[in-house]
């Protein structure tokens, strides 16, 4: 099923607009993002990352069967995701041992007290919602002409990317749950700030 | 000891202050304070108050035996404030199964993310760093003449309430944690933005 | 509602006998209990009230309102029940600082995994049965004579134990869940086992 | 290092014997274990390998950055053993939906508590427990001609096993806890158990 046909997505209304679409992404495609922006971002989003590994594996922690090879593939990419992270940050001489942004902060508190207190399908929308929300962002990217953003566009625009998000779309759907919308609703707003906040500071 | 002269409060600079005075609070004691923010503030707390419970549970569980008397106690004060809050709230006709504003909700996702994740002594910096602060900022207030707020106002600076928040402070000092001071300048910083969001909605 | 009645109690046919009758109780009452026994029992009984009070506060983090009053009232009087069995070592020089007994510790380790991993209809049903137990065991038993176990018995007989274990048999059908029934039976043969293990060593 | 020269085993004194010989893995090796009791190893060893699934994914969540690669690469084998867990049974036509025998599952109820309450090194001591002792006991079997236990033996005899082993083994003394021994040498005593009601019914 396509992203956009999602139960989930359908039912967030221009909130998925405003979570997958914004200047910050534009300008980087369009090679005009200020290095200040990209650098902060680039900081943020690790330590985004290593929260969002301590939710998706409380999450897994939680999960039937069914739903185990899918989330232990997403957490070997997220690893892999942290490496890449990481050796980018040392050829920019980028220091990822900061403080996180309120923005970032929040979303995260967010994150990990719902992964202690929601019930499973809860949390599989909210997974559904952070991975899906990214692929839809990067994938409506093209790159104007060679710049170093290519190698980001192509991550999460990538054909694997989009198979794990299309199975946990499939997951969230057989496992429904009536907080589901609601929570995976709350992610988009906490996407969007996201972005205003790489791009704002 | 005096709370102003705890090491938590000495450390914490200008976020003390900012945590304890607000034009909000000086509103309510002249009697000038809008019917709407009086409103706002009443149920936002009384949501605040629903989730510091399951806070202040999650530290009880984590607590060892010297705790144990002091948070049972603040459990059943903040039973009775919830019993007190929903009378009020019948009065005023005032609906408290409303979502929680986005600044109530950041607060409490940062205490219970922390609640989950975080060792006791620096759940006990949190919780002293709650009241203490209510307590500081309910105490300065002189009501100007008979006013519906003296109620609240004697809630918060009463004596019970006082000794309470004068042993979690001994607690705190005699369990302390290399993050403490931090969590609690985490949690001054949230008690402004309650301040602002009740007084600019 | 009598005990008896209550459906859980029903349908856990002979396993609540088994949890509220033994011959360490019976010879307990008849004055005939050989002290190790009856140190043994005392010491592991107030291990295993240290974490049932972690189990307890992690269900009221769990709770919805109307369950509070009467899961803080017992948090309330287990706290009161450890000074009192403190105090009860102290006057027979018993040392509360060991390990607790394989059974003891796997009665706890049921709890501890249940609270952190169950929905709150059920641990409110595992609650009911660790005290709705213990009240049938020591109301059934007639003291022969003036004897130190008089104490005891009257604490666990008392009319406040039983309107708290009525209450929490309330609230466990004010909240069914299919896995209730299964939990509470698990907890009655952890009940069980303890007799034996206090009465065999 | 030699898994036998690690500290924790070390000072584990005769438990760690107790916890990877045992008449059971002879009589395998052997080819004359009785059928009854090969099935019940291979269905409780599978319901045990789910908990330990959602133990491994707690500890994964309080893990610092060094852990990642390690404890996601034993998820993924994990999944992969329990799918050859799954063939297995269906080609063995053994119901795996039973419940845990008490043992199995006092074994689990310790490992959920544990990665609930205990923090992350402890838990790392704990894992390597459970592998560093299958490791050990698989190893030192020599089947007697071809038999159908070569395939168990082969896969937790395997150079990958051990290598993880000794990377968990790495970790857990790079992050020592004072209450790590305890708790590995609780792992050893739930492991014998288990070796005893696989042999015993």
């Amino acid at each position: 099923m396509a992203i956009p046909d999602h139960v989930l997505v359908r039912n967030a209304g221009s909130l998925w607009d405003q979570a997958t679409h914004h200047p910050f992404l534009d300008a980087l495609a369009a090679g005009s993002l200020v290095e200040d922006a990209f650098r902060r971002w680039l900081a943020q989003d690790y330590l985004f990352a290593k929260d969002l590994m301590a939710f998706q594996a409380i999450l897994l922690a939680k999960a039937p069967r069914d739903c185990h090879k899918s989330l232990i593939g997403g957490l070997a990419a997220l690893e892999k995701e942290m490496d890449w992270f990481e050796s980018h940050a040392v050829r920019l001489q980028l220091n990822l041992d900061i403080p996180p942004h309120p923005t970032c902060r929040r979303y995260t508190d967010f994150l990990m007290r719902c992964a202690y207190t929601q019930p499973q399908p809860v949390l599989l929308a909210i997974l559904f919602g952070v991975e899906a929300s990214y692929l839809a962002a990067w994938s409506a990217l093209v790159p104007s002409g060679p710049c170093p953003c290519a190698e980001f566009i192509e991550r999460w625009s990538s054909a694997d990317f989009a198979a794990y998000v299309a199975a946990l779309g499939e997951l969230a759907e057989r496992h429904p749950h009536e907080a589901a919308q609601e929570h995976f609703n709350e992610v988009l707003t906490h996407e969007g700030e996201f972005w205003k906040m790489s791009w704002e500071g």
